[in-house]
């Protein structure tokens, strides 16, 4: 099989569907939406089989009990699957708005519209549902996609697309404007890649390697999420009650996520009193400290234990019961240390004192960032946007949560009445 | 001189200016910018002198006529110059407007801010004036720069640069949040796009082989504008005065623009009316035209001058007195033909039909897409930017012409009172 050529009929079979969806109803997109969520559930049995004969061959391979974990469908998430594509039908559809349409001296009237990005290419591990998720996100936004998930999951995400490419040809939208690569060869990807022609922004989901391999090669924009080494900073003015719930939880809600705090920065004048009553809520529920100098002293004294926290433990996402501490002189010293370290996701101030909190909301250079609340509500569905692809840590075009809007882009539109310019 | 070396020291410089320039309040930049204008005003002596040894040296090298022209200032280009930097501080701030703020059933407040780019890098070729607009632009957007003007006007640049950093220091501003690169070596560049750990976007500005070259070696993100390859389509329903007026205004009122129009596609059905009648037009400007089978039978007939087009017509940016036309059955061969050969630049419809201009601004992929009215108007001044620093063919990020909000991102902000998630 000559890859390169297989991925460029994928591209230019997108290209082509490409445009037949951005000039598609909404009422079409959201019947298809509905179609694929019934045909998923009628053919759990189908899905499931496929499924099994994909974790066969994983456990054969030695696949890590994790790995094996998210492979995993069943007829919960069979059903999750279908509801949340029934969920992005119910959502507004974003192609086609206009927004603040100014008249000009010239007598013409300047918007912009909001129009679908074009085609997405979609690079995943082997997690079937985000299989749906990615279609049902691509296909309401009014774009094609070309789906690349992990090997691992390839019968079952051949049979999800088989699903998809039913929904859309009954609501009479193109079948090929979600495909999935059928093929298990890595130069897929490659290919996938590097066709500026054929496709306008790659969305690649896994882990850090994956994704700095992916941008460091890719000749398409990439719409990327690297880490979350999120950052609380207690103020000297924090509220003790609400620092104490929200370190906690933004440490301990969850400990695998990229929203969770990895480094809690500690206001000098509030250290004594704050660090011994949080580092009681770690120690109990597992959660190893490491401080730096002060606070070490500090958590000592007061009988936790803790060890001494390395420049590298500032700069790391743990995703486990870990946390890092510092002491900071104040405000200026907690901003510095997050500009130092943070990997610019989600951070968070506590503080009753109102020119601090701005100062904190203007000055960190992050895609969140929060006054008195968990980091851990940075995210699409608690953001209000109703579905996510994925929290973006670049600066252009998507920064943070993206949802549906993030997969459109603005065009100008002008409205004339035959004017010329002068 | 270690080219690598010192282009790092100009990223570090302008990483540490652009958290200052950040933070810095309205009317320091204001105040900065109108100093600025104020030293090119009484230094213009020096401007001049500076840009007569550029183009003593320039003249020679055999520097051609159009890019002497370019990189020679008047006490009429000085002046404009001063005057743009005041146009500027004109402009609303940008940065810290709060937008979309929403209670979420959590209790905490979700919305965006906008907030400055960070360090822009600008790669142009030899006119002093973009120096100071450039510089203009991001230091209201709150982001420091790195200018990188062609080699020919080095001088100038320089003393341009001084004013702007008088001008800085004389507002509290830090003196390297616009830095001119001040060698001529071309390794420079090479430098300048390959550090996104100091350089946040490339925006280069000069010719579209530059601009591809900048493109394909960047490890930065790029916002560029390629070519401008413009369509009017002269739907059945136009009225024909205002087919007219356009279709001579948009190819005809300046050669050399992108915005110019360089295809001109004709609904058959009013092909043999409106023909003759803008070929008359264009042959007394001077204007070549290059056809179809169609209307070279139809302008022919006419007793007007025309030569058969080339599908390599059909897919030039003559950026001269040259126009290509075809006629075809109606408006989805119009949309067909944009798509296959447009730069997605600007297209215009001539039309009375509703649906058909609605389908038009909907269907057609271009940064500006128009109802009866010249591209032309394409412009960021036109369309009440009050400024601009390029038009962008990219789909992400910024689109069309881009002003000061397309140097600016925007990050979440979330407003809490001890909210934590469960």
């Amino acid at each position: 099989m000559d890859i390169t050529h297989y991925m460029q009929t994928l591209g230019r079979n997108a290209r082509i569907a490409s445009r037949a969806m951005a000039a598609s109803s909404t009422a079409a997109k959201d019947q298809a939406l509905r179609n694929i969520a019934a045909l998923i559930r009628s053919k759990e049995a189908d899905l499931l089989a496929a499924n099994a004969r994909d974790l066969a061959q994983a456990r054969e391979e030695g696949l890590e009990p994790a790995m094996i974990d998210r492979l995993t469908l069943s007829a919960k998430t069979v059903e999750a699957m279908a509801a949340g594509l029934e969920q992005i039908a119910s959502l507004p559809d974003p192609v086609g708005e206009i927004t603040g349409l100014k008249r000009r001296p010239s007598g013409i009237s300047v918007g912009k519209m909001r129009v679908p990005l074009g085609v997405i290419g979609i690079i995943y591990e082997a997690r079937p549902n985000v299989t749906a998720d990615a279609a049902g996100l691509c296909l309401k936004s009014g774009n094609a996609a070309i789906l690349r998930g992990g090997r691992e999951a390839l019968h079952c995400n051949q049979a999800i697309a088989a699903c998809v490419r039913e929904g859309l040809v009954a609501a009479g939208l193109p079948e090929q404007a979600i495909q999935v690569v059928e093929t298990t060869d890595r130069a897929a990807v490659g290919a996938l890649i590097t066709m500026p022609e054929f496709v306008d922004v790659i969305v690649p989901r896994g882990g850090k390697s994956l994704i700095a391999r992916i941008t460091e090669d890719a000749r398409v924009p990439v719409i990327k999420h690297l880490d979350g080494n999120c950052h609380v900073y207690v103020d000297d003015s924090a509220d003790p009650e609400k620092a104490l719930r929200i370190a906690d939880n933004a440490k301990t809600q969850r400990y695998g996520t990229c929203n969770t705090t990895e480094t809690l920065l500690v206001a000098q004048s509030v250290a004594r009193e704050f660090l011994p009553a949080i580092g009681r809520i770690y120690a109990d529920k597992g959660v190893e400290m490491r401080g730096c100098e002060k606070s070490c002293a500090i958590l000592a004294a007061a009988k936790i234990a803790v060890s001494a926290a390395t420049t590298e433990d500032y700069a790391t996402e743990f995703l486990a019961p870990i946390i890092a501490i510092r002491v900071v002189a104040g405000l200026d010293e907690a901003i510095a240390h997050i500009d130092e370290y943070s990997s610019r996701h989600t951070e968070a101030i506590i503080t009753e004192n109102h020119s601090r909190a701005m100062r904190f909301l203007r000055e960190v250079d992050s895609s969140s960032v929060m006054i008195n609340a968990s980091t851990r509500f940075a995210d699409g569905f608690e953001y209000g946007l109703g579905a996510e692809i994925g929290i973006s840590t670049d600066k252009l075009h998507a920064r943070g949560p993206v949802g549906l809007e993030g997969l459109t882009s603005e065009k100008w539109v002008v409205f004339g009445n035959g004017e010329v310019r002068s």
